[in-house]
């Protein structure tokens, strides 16, 4: 028999738990031995659970869990740094192997816990803190462990993912399908985390860690939110022939690694442009395999628990079969992140200027001047004295940019930079 | 170190070749000992080869590698029933471990060599047999454990696909396509095998044997290629709004499992529909995870070395520290596999008629009589005698709808039946 204990018993914890009950049988025969669910951690020990268990196990101590010599295995479903952090360390410091799903912790605190569980000779498994129930952290350290990870394209969060489906088909403002998210429950009542693009940032951490085996600071991932993105922006794209994903990147560059997060126009034509609603997809090239996509449900109860549970019988296989799995993440390569402004991109950018003779021609001057080539303007005709204007660049390193949009900032008639977002061309 | 013996140096092996010599220091590090290449078996010693290789490690003597005492782990790349079957069983039963992409003997001997393995102790690997460089098989053993997989839906065949992806695109006719794809490298010169769909079923046997786990007898898959469809039909398909595909289908039902490869109508708005050209996916739903799908280059060199690579480096693992992944594939369920004529679906059928007062009538009641149900029939306007006529059922069994076949083709004013393809709801 196998004894786990399972701090936490959110919404991820009760899936894990219908999925252990469930699957009691088949569970039993990948695992070898019976798995038992022996000690739970909860805040509240009276609350009502949508999943039927003994009171008995219940627990709102932590130590009844993480000292507990009968418990082999600790599954982390708390989330969030604090607590979850140091039981992790507790748990492997006492010698359990530990799955979690906990992408703040694995990726700020990665390379120190998975260093303690390979002194400890434990297991950390963490499949579940990516991408919910797609497979993506066992495909990339074993799958495709005969390439070298070229490039990682993730749309990763589905909050933001749904936000942008839904304002792209029912033309709809941002703010009003955040609500509604809300309301329903795809997007939770502080937002913050997903629509800043942090959340994605995290993850997109945790992939790039592996795929180009170093450590990577999540602090030093450019990341940029969706909450800038406006309908106007959308309907452009579409008829440019893109549609706007926030999207996760990370690539090796010759001049060091580029990994960022932040809204990109993508062709309509690419697979990732179809990922619509709560999906998620992480598409990737290798240098042997070439382009490959996955695609699934990237959060929600089952997908993630889905995810744990197989970390769950695969770490405990290992740990009944006394056969523990060789984890082989190795920070050989000391790469560096790029800065955002030595990132090469198509820009979109949409500015309201005075409708007067000349203006155009001071515009396509600064962008002439910082070594900035246009591939298109567009200027739609308005009977208004300030009209709008389109413009597409050609690939330029975003510190051009940057330079350009604060010159155009001092011309008197360019009144308003509505928005700039970057044209990724995969 | 860790010395490899490899059986065939076609395509694969010689992409395997590659990639052990391009990534050496990597795999170093991820088997945790060097890995060498002892011996290769080559048919003619000396033909040129497109890798370079020392010539002494060359042998057209297969028991120089299976009886060699030195090599802990045979790859085997000849492909094709025999010798390759009887040298994996001798490699086994000399305590090697093996590596193999071979989906012929596996889906008609893997039952016998996954028990030999396990009573001999050593590994046997094979994600390179299906879907090239797509991750499958190991995601379907470990990432979707934890779930009842109860839908498989695949495009397996990049060969077929790449065909149909012309002929629909190109609007040009399967031979012309057949005959390009020849001459371009994409179909072999004896084609059979893929256009036949007899390929796709070998894969669908190995991805449902271990997705239900049970034992899949490819016999009784039942398989229809893709030499019968004509321009027409795809023409057809794309005003009612589906695109065909060669599918290969594996799903739960309550009577039994219902496997089977052939070319079907499926809905242009699901992803599968736009996997093209030589791609392959894999589309399937678990009942936790829900729908997942990956895709990616399905064959070719560089893709499928990636899977048999990372194989070895898995199994290498194993070998080297001791500790060999542990198997676990019961048959543990005894499910019978449907006859075709029990499945339920769709059908589209294609039929030229005499252009006379009453013939529609007759038909219907042909279907009427049979329990088939229309969903909708098409008569073009055409100042011909004879005239098309296209029709969609509603769903039904198979054997009522070739009953009705039969009964039609009593009818003197049907010319002719030009073809019956099935409509795949996903």
């Amino acid at each position: 028999m196998l004894k786990i204990g399972i701090l936490g018993l959110g919404t991820v914890g009760s899936g894990v738990v219908t999925i252990i009950n469930k699957h009691n049988q088949a569970i039993k025969r990948k695992v070898g031995t019976e798995l038992k669910i022996e000690k739970i951690l909860v805040n509240e020990k009276k609350k009502k659970r949508e999943v039927e268990i003994d009171p008995d196990i219940i627990t709102d101590r932590a130590e009844e869990i993480l000292d507990n010599p009968e418990i082999d295995l600790i599954v982390e479903l708390i989330g969030g740094e604090e607590p979850a952090h140091q039981y992790i360390l507790k748990a492997i410091e006492n010698g359990k192997s530990v799955v979690t799903a906990n992408k703040l912790v694995i990726a700020k605190y990665g390379s120190e816990i998975l260093k303690l569980a390979r002194e400890k000779e434990v297991q950390v498994s963490y499949e579940g803190s990516v991408a919910g129930g797609i497979p993506v952290i066992r495909p990339l350290k074993e799958s495709f462990a005969a390439n070298r990870i070229e490039e990682i394209y993730g749309i990763l969060n589905g909050t933001t993912n749904y936000i942008l489906s839904k304002m792209t088909r029912e033309e709809r403002d941002f703010a009003e399908v955040l609500q509604e998210a809300q309301d329903l429950g795809y997007a939770e009542r502080d937002p913050s985390s997903d629509i800043s693009g942090s959340d994605a940032a995290y993850k997109i951490a945790i992939l790039s860690s592996i795929g180009f085996e170093t450590t990577i600071d999540v602090n030093q991932i450019f990341v940029e939110g969706i909450d800038t993105i406006e309908l106007e922006d959308i309907r452009i794209a579409d008829e440019l022939g893109y549609v706007i994903k926030l999207l996760a990147i990370a690539k090796r560059c010759e001049d060091g690694l580029d990994i960022r997060v932040h809204p990109a126009f993508i062709s309509k034509e690419h697979p990732l442009a179809l990922v619509n609603d709560a999906y998620n997809a992480i598409y990737l090239h290798g240098d042997a395999v070439g382009d490959v996509m996955s695609y699934g449900q990237g959060a929600g109860q089952m997908p993630t628990a889905s995810a744990v549970v197989a970390d769950i019988i695969q770490v405990g296989r290992g740990i009944y079969h006394n056969k523990p799995e060789i984890t082989i993440i190795d920070s050989t390569n000391d790469h560096k992140v790029k800065q955002i402004n030595q990132v090469e991109n198509l820009f979109y950018l949409r500015l309201q200027v005075n409708d007067k003779p000349g203006v155009l021609a001071k515009i396509t001057k600064v962008f002439g001047d910082n070594q900035v080539s246009l591939a298109s303007v567009i200027q739609k005709h308005k009977l208004t004295p300030v009209v709008p204007i389109v413009l597409v660049t050609h690939r330029v390193k975003e510190e051009y940019m940057i330079r350009s949009l604060e010159q155009l900032k001092q011309l008197n008639d360019v009144i308003a930079i509505n928005n700039l977002i970057r044209v990724v061309e995969l």
